[in-house]
């Protein structure tokens, strides 16, 4: 049954994951052919410094001209982990033009240009598949995109960033303010040394656009995704959320509305309850929960990144693409029939906690109170505490649009008797 | 793209699990269909009693004549949820040779004859999927067999039958005796009238057989998976268990030696440590954790059995049999390659939790200590307690194969200072 002649992968990157998916290719090769059906060849490496030592990887293989290697016509899958929009981009849709599959750990590119990216897979009859892009390695672009294809996706939340969960657990556990559990998060190799991407939740907005995507088969781009970062989080915020038996996390949220007629997709830090299973999700690891019609409540538990972790992901992709190869066919292209539009943040309905500094005087609650019931946003608690002629004020709603909390707490601010909302938080996993 | 004749399923069953997929083939044909890129049509039910009333099922499409419908020819696939070997066998076999595909739910049937059902596909071109075989709704086979397809699985050890978790799970928070969960189980209707299947663990170790199967690449038959039910499971065990800061639940383990030459496979209750994330899966649920070289820890988790999870996991597999079959391709078939040898019991190597009843005189725990040593087997631990002449020695192990185990008990037992042997347990995930 075994071909003889080998199958042909260009690797584009050789950086924490490319020189993990090079070392597995050659260590683990006999048990690749075996599963694949035919041998796997690394053909080159394109890389930007040439000149670094790649253990493993012999020199006549590196490249720094990444496009004549995507062109030269006898790759039959190109590997891309270098990330970022271009040349990322130009690199695969040149590859597909060029006759090869495509195996991507990219997550801003596929969030941004995915529709774009599998039409050009889908024009020239190639797999594009990127199961690394999410929760490296846990396997959830699969499960959704073929397990749960004959199901009905109505809820995808998820810790979908390591970086941020570190940074939240230890904050959690020590009572570190942000800076501090941020500072730790960087000497560890958790952070990098600009964290923009993680902590603005960047990174996990572009993981939230493409499992809202493939779980409602809606094109669902970054822009459609709601972000909000956590660098506004602090201890205070941890001592609320454990006075509600609670915890914050930075959330994926992807919900399909009641009627089914929409859809959202946000990303922000939440209080979840300490008995909800994303609360004991420790360190840098991922979990991203799956609430379908028939098969009820999924969850998927794992290494959220790292170069061994998302190697794996990629080699899994690697295998499939190569036996669709083999096979002559491709394996599922973009599915976005259902095109259901995205809701604004407006329209998301959910639970919220909100401090306030407010005067120390009677009638503040009554006031208060009397906002909110004009927004229609029903109080579930309020807790009052006073010192020195100050006080703050805890309310906790019930379930509300966003868009009538706003308008609350725009109304509040204006009242004489409030000095200040402290913060607002919203409630998920109940 | 759509193609308009529709593909043929023939649904063989029409129980819990049978009903659901008929049921969401009709209420979700449109998304089915374009999931799949054509439509799908129940086209025959073959059941026992075609009195019962089936809603939503066309009585034409009733039939008592399995083999007939299996036979017709122009059946694309079929999905197979009698259970049982026999007819589900022949039924699957005729199938292949009169050119459908199938998807079954039979974890029996797999764990006994699953290497001649593949081969059967194999000669006939056809597909054989299973994902509803191994803990319902959980995605599991198509990570293990596709998304870890280019990593090296170590070990995969689970929580594999809803209805023993229920008991178990039952026993430890009620401290109820195994009777009394049990009868508690039947009435609610987590446990069949007869439970030999799941108490007896025959259920779980199917499973395991074709978790380890897949995951390392290895024909793995039932009979090769070391059994233990849960039966003798006493209140006293959760007593013990929650010493050591314990719990006890039903575990299937399958594992791959140290030295990679070798694997095992086992159903048996053990104990765990309350810390580990399978000790807080509750009631019916079901929870897999898988260890690979590169992945690392993964965990699947939901619910492991029902009609309608089932059924999901059942659809997911019509949804790639059918795009299989429009690509006039198959998708992944037996992966048993690397035929490792399977080792028995007695080369597992754990810890031990055992129990016994001495003589409360001096000189006992020196003669037990003495008779671990001269079978290799290193104590980490003993608690003594005594009351009336008689007293209880608790000895907890450091990590020894189970055959130097069992000849310690069996030494023990001819001790005339042992009274008898209460209990012996084994203890994972540490």
């Amino acid at each position: 049954m075994m071909r003889t002649r080998p199958l042909k992968v260009a690797l584009l990157g050789c950086g924490v994951v490319g020189s993990e998916v090079a070392r597995i290719m050659t260590t683990h090769a006999d048990d690749l052919a075996a599963r694949i059906g035919a041998p796997v060849e690394l053909a080159g490496v394109a890389v930007r410094r040439p000149s670094r030592v790649r253990e493993g990887i012999p020199a006549e293989l590196v490249t720094t001209d990444a496009t004549a290697l995507v062109k030269r016509g006898d790759i039959d899958v190109v590997v891309e982990v270098i990330g970022g929009i271009e040349p990322a981009r130009t690199l695969i849709t040149t590859a597909f033009a060029h006759g090869a599959s495509v195996v991507s750990a990219n997550k801003a590119l596929l969030a941004q240009d995915g529709a774009a990216l599998h039409a050009a897979a889908e024009e020239h009859g190639k797999d594009l598949y990127y199961e690394a892009a999410v929760a490296g390695a846990i396997p959830l672009i699969r499960p959704l995109r073929e397990s749960l294809a004959g199901d009905k996706v109505n809820r995808v939340l998820g810790i979908v960033n390591g970086t941020t969960n570190f940074i939240l657990d230890k904050m959690d556990s020590t009572g570190a303010g942000y800076q501090e559990a941020l500072d730790e998060a960087t000497a560890l190799g958790y952070a990098e040394a600009d964290p923009t991407a993680d902590v603005e939740a960047f990174d996990a907005a572009a993981k939230a656009a493409i499992l809202a995507g493939i779980g409602f088969h809606t094109r669902v781009r970054l822009d459609d995704v709601y972000r909000e970062g956590m660098t506004e989080v602090t201890a205070a915020d941890f001592r609320s959320a454990k006075e509600m038996g609670c915890t914050i996390k930075l959330l994926a949220i992807c919900e399909r509305s009641k009627d089914g007629a929409s859809v959202t997709a946000r990303v922000h830090p939440a209080m979840i309850p300490l008995t909800h299973p994303l609360a004991s999700v420790r360190g840098a690891y991922n979990a991203v929960f799956v609430e379908s019609d028939a098969a009820g409540q999924l969850m998927f538990y794992g290494p959220g990144a790292g170069g061994a972790p998302t190697a794996s992901a990629v080699l899994g992709d690697l295998v499939a693409v190569c036996r669709n190869r083999l096979n002559g066919a491709t394996g599922p292209g973009e599915s976005a029939y259902a095109a259901l539009p995205v809701s604004p943040m407006g329209e998301v309905v959910t639970r919220y906690h909100i401090s306030l500094d407010v005067a120390d005087k009677p009638g503040v609650l009554a006031q208060v109170a009397t906002v909110f019931a004009e927004h229609g946003v029903s109080i579930d608690t309020v807790r009052q505490q006073g010192k020195d002629g100050e006080a703050s004020l805890v309310v906790v709603t019930h379930r509300a649009s966003d868009a009538s909390l706003s308008g609350t707490v725009e109304a509040l601010r204006k009242l004489d008797t409030v000095r200040g909302v402290a913060s607002i938080m919203r409630v998920e996993g109940e």
